[in-house]
């Protein structure tokens, strides 16, 4: 049974993809971001997340949808996903393509349902706030919208897309505040960012949608038939064989377009998307620099792993692997990933760059530390 | 035979001691410095030691003195040398000992020995000009001098001890510069070694010594008595045995001291000590921005090593084991030392403070890494 305050068609979709390569060498394309523990709880991302929103909505009612080669690792990490609830690509085709196959399944078992979405590595605190703001976005879209969830920036990070917020609607008896949407805008350069933050019209795109499964099958219908056709096909093939095998074809035509292109911002110009404003607390750890503000205690040096690290007059963040013993002296704000084959080492300032650096690695040649 | 400059009595020793913990974790209690390849061409500095004085000296006539547990590296690494011309020390006990004992076995087999005294872990350059010096260290040598040869500071340094120098002596054919040696100083702190580097009458010490063997033992007898009393009888069960083992007691009661406090600087002080002006390049490779500076080339960054290094605005030192990929990124003037068991990281200007870091490692007790 669903939390009450969650309507009984509420399903929810976790797409598990993305390597997280701005956090290599922790993260590998056989070791992605969600399936780590950047939180240090002894839980990774992924498992968080289901857990998460295990306590709103009965487990039949969640579906995984993830990389066949990552299978074996969300089965071990998720033994409570019910086994027809994981949905394997046979490669990455991005959000849209993976939230509308889990939409369309999901249709078939209820045509009434209502989709809600939400990153498999997207780390939340204060789980009422949560569950307050999915009630109301599941209350608007049950009127037709289709609802994203967004964050209040507390900085002007260039490393998120930003929501531009208009009227406010009366929603919810959670009093939680709702706006139309005005558009969705991609990652802004600095300047441009921090006019968004003065500006207070604007809000992190945190990738949460709610939505009626039809409608959502509906826009996509109209913005992207053929993807919508593609779709149907697998789905098909996966309703009957249990697997995307058969249905490779068409789903190595598919096309990859983030959900946010394909159906958020035309639905938005079409004034359908509403956001509901959190008020939990959201981290998105994008990179090194992130993880070092989600685990930074007392102390400006923090450390990860069990390995022995030994560090003098020196900051930043340290994760070690078992094998060796680690000593630094003398950086600030460095940065030192150990791992058995890789070793990376630069600073939190440069650590968006490391995306780039993965870039050139794979570009060498040198796949087999990625 | 000797080369033709030098006289036939010539004896060389090379204290083969020392674990350079400066550069750890290249330098190990079981892989000294003396026993790496610095310099890159494949040789080590012990290799290279006696690679060079063998070109001078019959290799009758070279000894190496080392520790027990480094007797098979050594074999091992100089195949030329005699076997009964290593000396194994049962531990460390600083200079003194190490060419105290050695010159006693020379003195048994040659009476008019002189003995000249090399590290094992310098660079020299330009080996006909140390050739040239040391013939007219001998020449002086003969005449009942304790002769050192001294390097012209290019630096301030405080990494070395320095040698004053007194009035100039005429000496050699080969119009190499000697000067009477008015004491020898300790590594002075920076403004003292500013001080003696303006002035022009301080040269480095670099640790050679060349005297008649006779003479030697003569001083020590003065300076220190005791120690001369237990260094007999070390040498007399060496000369029966082949080892230290049976005056293993013996040993351990040795005072450890340098052979610059127990001869050299008294004996300085009594006039008995002159030096010559080396007019080759040498360097002691003391720390990791010494080992930059050697190995420095057309780029900024250094890399050492079999394994991959990835470098992106970045200079310094990178030493890399094969077992795995190496980023860095934004760094300037860094140090990373990887080892299968141990990581160093910190920056060149911090190169002297590694003594201390591995201090603090054996205080804590990790001596596994060390």
């Amino acid at each position: 049974m669903n939390n009450p305050r969650l309507p009984d068609n509420f399903y929810v979709v976790i797409p598990a993809g993305g390597v997280g390569s701005r956090l290599w060498p922790l993260s590998r394309a056989d070791r992605p971001k969600f399936l780590l523990d950047l939180a240090g709880n002894g839980k990774s991302l992924l498992q968080e997340t289901f857990a998460r929103l295990s306590k709103l909505v009965d487990t039949s009612h969640i579906l995984v949808v993830t990389g066949e080669h990552h299978a074996d690792a969300v089965r071990r990490q998720l033994p409570d996903l019910e086994f027809s609830n994981l949905v394997l690509e046979p490669s990455g085709k991005e959000s849209m393509a993976a939230i509308g196959l889990a939409t369309l399944l999901i249709l078939e078992r209820d045509p009434q349902a209502i989709v809600g979405s939400f990153a498999a590595d997207h780390i939340i605190h204060n789980e009422s706030s949560f569950a307050s703001a999915l009630a109301a976005a599941t209350e608007l879209a049950a009127t037709g919208k289709i609802v994203t969830i967004g964050i209040k920036p507390t900085e002007s990070s260039t490393a998120f897309g930003y929501i531009e917020v208009g009227a406010e609607i009366g929603a919810s008896g959670d009093s939680v505040a709702a706006h139309q949407v005005r558009s969705f805008v991609e990652k802004p350069a600095a300047a441009v960012a921090k006019r968004y933050l003065d500006s207070g019209n604007y809000l992190w795109n945190a990738g949460m949608f709610v939505a009626e499964a039809q409608q959502l099958v509906d826009v996509l219908g109209e913005q992207r038939p053929a993807l919508l056709t593609q779709l149907r096909e697998v789905a098909d093939e996966v309703s009957q064989s249990g697997s995307v095998a058969k249905a490779l074809a068409t789903w190595q035509a598919i096309e990859p377009i983030a959900i946010d292109y394909a159906i958020a911002e035309p639905a938005a110009q079409a004034g359908l998307v509403a956001v509901v404003v959190a008020e939990f607390d959201w981290v998105d750890v994008g990179d090194f620099e992130g993880l070092y503000e989600l685990r930074r205690g007392a102390s400006d040096l923090v450390t990860l792993g069990d390995g022995q690290v030994i560090a003098k007059d020196s900051s930043g963040l340290v994760a070690s692997s078992q094998e060796r013993t680690i000593v630094v002296a003398g950086l600030e704000n460095v940065v030192v990933i150990d791992t058995p084959d890789a070793l990376l080492i630069t600073t939190l300032d440069k650590a968006q760059a490391v995306k780039a650096l993965v870039a050139d690695l794979k570009t060498r040649g040198d796949d087999s530390v990625l």
